[in-house]
């Protein structure tokens, strides 16, 4: 008998909550066998299970742990579900591969048979319904709406020299967090870790930026909000420059939106992720713009060219040297940089679905040149 | 040699954070061994972690990649940290809890013998430092002020008959979950699952709340933030009515918050936390509130007294029939709560610092009585 076994928190695990349709902060026991999904639930969520869940049926965990008490003196939360299963008469088990080491050797220990199975453990999680496409667009439409109102505060700042100042006092990047996040807010989004990165900042890719932001220096804004409605990300990046850009970044700026739009243009059902991501990188390099290792300093271009989104901010398929072929259904970004300590950073992302003949770019957002603000 | 491997994102495992000091997206490689913290980090993030983890050596992934590619054709991740350990020189490692089985699994075919340790991983982590209950305490300050700012709102919204009206609009429990989280914005924290849940949905504590705010039920308020900036939590609930109370309403009230000073009182250096939760049960039973399970749906006082909070909002220790025993420095929450469905819900909950002969409140906001507004 086929069985899957979930032992996790489905808030921080998206293969739980897609599978049971249920959302709960603490870990739950989630079964599938002979085509029927079984929970074993605390008392504390068990009624909410019961009214919420995708589930055939869902038992009391307070029940199974007095059965293994019978057994052992301190059952652990591994030693309950062995009784349970044996109950349920399955003695072997698959389970996801982050499944915890601590429950599976205990499981292992009580005869049941336990075994890693490959990511992604719902193939089908890839493909995105018309409803998940949606929902995914409305949350791009939100994280649209709070880069505009960045965008405004950053274009009614003003110039002194280097420095931007705001409402009588210097500029920062928290400043312009607290505007992202809190439109974000407003639209029923939450964003944990929103990059607006200026200058050397943004030069590391996953530096999130801190501190006065300073004149005729890149900016990245890297926003990816969870509706909490929908559960569903979203994700889009953009690089302005308050003030004047140098001739330099511009050609960045270029080389960067040439490389975006030639991935979107390869982006189609049956394409291959890396022979698209190579292709983006072709095209940066051949407008001057190469990747190297410089003072032990990665520049260029090192970074994937996108990744899919949905329950998850990242997951497959890879735009990436890792081979992925690309199916019509998946959402993924397409989002080429270039980062060079002396010049700034460039970072541009789109979020598109996948389709038959090409794909459909589900982000509306103005990118045509480098916006200076 | 006792070496500790940790492969996860630090973003949502605390652990590595806590170990590690470096914040990241996606998951990374973390030994401990002979005293020294080592991380094998992808190109993407080498740099940032050399400039702002606590390790004493920062080693390239793809170059153990590369070496892995020698001697298999598809390296998984585990087989390159396989050849990272052979050139470390360690053959055995422990491992946390929820270490990812397939890692685990892939490690012992490759020759590592793996481990799980016990939870908690490091038990040092429950003991909070000054400077880490002022960043708890500062967090909790952001927590009263976003219940304010709701409080605020239903204080300005007016009845009809049974309806709550604002600004012209039925008052719902989705817009003071807006109010409480724009303002823990404003003040860089996120709260993910913000409780707001009137009548019947506060009956199930889980039930986040939705719909149409009720004059003259229960709503309770259960705010949980994380602050951006430091990454700690804080955990406090409130219970009020618009409008007024029924007596029983009153009476559970009365018999919450009693419970509630009771466990408050007996927390301290050496308390058994599963005799402070015996406590709080029989201050609530003599006052005539039992639990139970009627019509198959459980009644009264069915889940902890509390939780430890810090880097994730729920770890050790326990306040419940598991016993753990309470240590001066940890942080935990103190809130009973009784659930009736024909009456209505009460949970009142403060955070509190555990200290040699009792415990310190963290918590300002009033409870003295049930709030009518």
């Amino acid at each position: 008998m086929d069985a899957l076994l979930i032992i996790a928190a489905s808030e921080s695990d998206a293969n739980l909550y897609y599978a049971s349709g249920f959302l709960a902060p603490d870990p739950f026991v989630f079964l599938q066998v002979g085509g029927k999904r079984l929970l074993l639930m605390s008392d504390l969520e068990i009624d909410r299970a019961r009214a919420q869940a995708r589930a055939d049926e869902v038992t009391s965990y307070t029940i199974y742990e007095g059965k293994a008490r019978q057994r052992w003196s301190q059952p652990r939360l591994a030693d309950v579900v062995a009784v349970w299963l044996e109950d349920v008469g399955v003695n072997a088990v698959s389970a996801p591969s982050n499944f915890p080491l601590e429950h599976a050797d205990r499981l292992r220990e009580r005869g049941i048979r336990v075994a890693a199975r490959p990511d992604p453990l719902f193939p089908e999680r890839l493909i995105k319904s018309e409803a998940e496409i949606a929902a995914i667009a409305e949350t791009q439409r939100h994280t649209e709406a709070a880069l505009a109102a960045a965008l405004d505060v950053l274009r009614d700042a003003e110039i002194h020299g280097e420095d931007v100042s705001w409402q009588g006092r210097p500029l920062t990047s928290e400043d312009l967090k607290r505007v992202v996040n809190v439109s974000l807010m407003e639209n029923g989004c939450v964003a944990e870790h929103t990059i607006i990165a200026g200058g050397v900042d943004g030069v590391d890719p996953h530096n999130q930026g801190s501190g006065p932001i300073k004149a005729n220096q890149s900016i990245i804004f890297d926003i990816f909000p969870r509706s909490s409605r929908t559960r569903y990300f979203a994700d889009m990046t953009r690089t302005v420059v308050k003030g004047r850009a140098s001739d330099q970044l511009k050609r960045m700026y270029d080389a960067v939106l040439a490389g975006q739009r030639r991935g979107i243009d390869l982006a189609r059902d049956g394409a291959s992720g890396a022979a698209v991501h190579a292709e983006v990188i072709r095209t940066m390099d051949r407008r001057g713009f190469e990747t190297a290792v410089v003072n032990g300093r990665n520049e260029g271009f090192f970074h994937g060219t996108g990744h899919g989104v949905g329950l998850d901010i990242h997951e497959p398929p890879r735009i990436s040297k890792v081979d992925h072929i690309l199916r019509a259904g998946q959402v993924v970004t397409v989002e080429p940089g270039l980062y060079y300590p002396r010049w700034g950073a460039v970072r541009i992302e789109d979020m598109v679905v996948v389709e038959a003949g090409g794909c459909r770019n589900l982000t509306r957002f103005p990118k045509d040149e480098l916006l200076e603000l």
